[in-house]
């Protein structure tokens, strides 16, 4: 494959004679024709998806795919998904479950996961009685049994366990969370929901989102302690392992040990004849997303090289807020051009408004295009018109429908 | 004035026989029109503007206001903002410019200062000669004297001393921020100017977001590092001391001292005949604004009793990104209600997502309506559609325009 030998690299994204290419089209094209633009390839979603698929299909564990629609919610994309046939939504809120609905996913394939659902949640949860709907809460049973008495329903199960990027996306762990419910508290959960007259069919739990490496071993020690639950309730016949399989994101990580996480999931639904839902969000679409923006300031202030574009923690925040490293690839690089060390820095007048710090970048100049890649989840999804600096762009390439 | 003694009550603000009012409206009527919605009170920013302004006149200092239209774009406040031709606008992009337009504010009343400033954003600078623009580097400079030689414009300075809320609000300090042109490459800016025939009229900086207290000696400083650069440049007229003006969030904290700080702009501004500008966003609005939500759900979770509402971090980030509190008043309180400690949750499926830490509130129920204070600015202007939960109502009271 042609390229400059970059670890992110890779058939469907590299430099070809110093310009950048995603999907067979050189950005460069699309950048003139307007930045900022997140850039998504439908084809790298699907072979995303058919990994997770195929490494499950290869366990013969059986499963339901649930794409987590708060990572991507560009209408292309999704019925790009719905076209491939082969996965449902994972939403949490109503307007989730609508967009899904608009976008040709039926009430069945979609599986519901809210925090702090309220009773107009619950109106529209009411409405469509094919979503499946995981309980975060005992209230949220208590609420929804009184209205959908019969109703088959998940709990979820705040492990006390987790993993993730980092600290900030983990969502189960020593310090209390506010999601699903802890293990002292399940019983009374499945207590509220039968006296309601409802059937606890699965058992839902997320233990971070961009886990990866050592982490496999809390899902591990998560899938153990949920034995003892699983145990007690033979009626509960789906395990969800929620979402938050880590993308490389970095020269120094590595990506997740897929055949080790089946593995892990596999000795622990198998023998009881368990079926897996997974529900992703990153894994399917991070990688499968760049954003496009242009140079338009190149200075020097106070012994750094600061590079401004025209984007900003308003339509792209994950390393403000969070601290995840996107890559940043200038569109054009020349033979033998200088390397140099660059902080990029976006167009909103906040301080922690960077987009990358201190990064390695062949030298960069006023007018020219840059690339932050791996930002097709958590990016548009989360944008905001922060400073009015709120347009972007969005493009999907090669999302004809799948036939 | 009614009350229950707490700190942050006032007259425009209080409980009357256990229900919360604001700008004298009972604040559950509102609510129960549809939460989550963020309520402002006119009198209020109209007070905060007039004691600013009123200090600075006491100590005849000859000014400019601008509000930071960053902090807050609801329309019926521009409105009356405009009605109260106090102040101008201090845009920071050119929508900015063209939303200040759009509410009467003329070309003269804008103050423009970017960062990462694009050809596209100088296309609209160029069409509104009337707009005072502050360079923020020497790229802007050179880029906006090749367009518009003959201009007069001021310069940002980077003084290199900063303060603010916190460590990730200040916006100049031993770190390199990406703001302004530092003092070793100021000489060289004002050469820029000059060859594009462009005259530097003010000397702009802003140290911070939310500084108070001991932070005034930072101001102090920065002004006397200032002054070799007035010396040397006598054609600079004014002095735009940008915002940042810290107002009081917590019972430990003390309200900006404004006969100090006016004290000290006026020490370094009035000897020399300088004008001084100043673009408040926080010092107008945040408290003179409210986010009222309902309780969904109150659950015991490993010990912490976490109370879930129908807003979260999508419409306002300031806890989850900033760790600024706000305080969560509930909407009716009981004579004698116990007090418990508990963490208030949003509806966004992300850990963060956390509107306050372990506060004392009187006892919630599922049902109850409370208020968050303090989030008049760099609420709804940060907003975003994250999990599809953006929808909010935005209500100004008392904004019919002052004649």
């Amino acid at each position: 494959m042609p390229g400059s030998g970059l670890w992110w690299e890779r058939p469907d994204l590299h430099y070809r004679e110093g310009r950048l290419e995603f999907g067979g089209r050189d950005l460069h094209a699309i950048a003139e024709e307007g930045t900022p633009a997140f850039v998504y390839h439908a084809a790298r979603v699907r072979e995303n998806l058919e990994r997770l698929a195929g490494a499950l299909e290869a366990a013969r564990v059986p499963h339901d795919l649930y794409f987590a629609l708060k990572a991507n919610r560009h209408g292309p994309l999704l019925d790009f998904l719905r076209s491939l046939d082969r996965c449902g939504i994972d939403a949490c809120s109503p307007a989730e479950i609508e967009r899904a609905l608009a976008h040709g996913f039926r009430e069945e394939d979609i599986s519901f996961t809210g925090h702090a659902v309220s009773e107009r949640d619950l109106d529209l949860i009411q409405a469509h009685p094919g979503v499946h709907v995981n309980c975060d809460a005992i209230s949220t049973i208590r609420r929804l049994g009184r209205r959908c008495p019969g109703r088959t329903i998940g709990i979820r199960l705040n492990p006390g366990l987790g993993a993730g990027y980092n600290e900030r996306l983990t969502y189960a762990g020593a310090k209390p969370t506010k999601f699903g419910v802890y293990p002292d508290r399940f019983e009374e959960a499945v207590a509220a929901a039968t006296s309601a007259g409802m059937t606890v069919d699965t058992l839902h739990f997320h233990i971070g989102s961009g886990y990866q490496g050592e982490a496999l071993d809390v899902l591990d020690q998560v899938l153990q302690g949920a034995a003892k639950i699983l145990d007690a309730h033979p009626h509960i016949r789906r395990l969800n392992v929620g979402g938050g399989l880590g993308v490389r994101m970095a020269e120094n990580e590595t990506a997740i040990a897929l055949d080790r996480w089946v593995a892990i999931v596999a000795r622990h639904a198998l023998p009881r004849g368990l079926r897996v839902a997974v529900e992703p969000g990153d894994y399917f679409v991070k990688d499968a997303g760049l954003l496009l923006a242009q140079v338009n300031t190149v200075e020097d202030k106070a012994g750094v090289r600061f590079v401004g574009v025209d984007a900003g923690l308003g339509i792209l925040n994950l390393w403000a807020y969070y601290g995840i490293p996107y890559v940043v690839a200038p569109l054009s690089i020349q033979p033998g051009a200088q390397r140099e060390r660059v902080t990029v820095t976006g167009n909103i007048n906040e301080a922690i408004d960077v987009l990358a710090e201190d990064v390695e970048v062949p030298a960069l100049e006023e007018g020219d295009f840059l690339a932050l890649i791996n930002v097709g989840g958590y990016g548009s999804a989360a944008a905001s018109n922060h400073c009015m600096r709120g347009a972007y762009r969005e493009i999907l390439l090669g999302g004809e429908p799948s036939s």
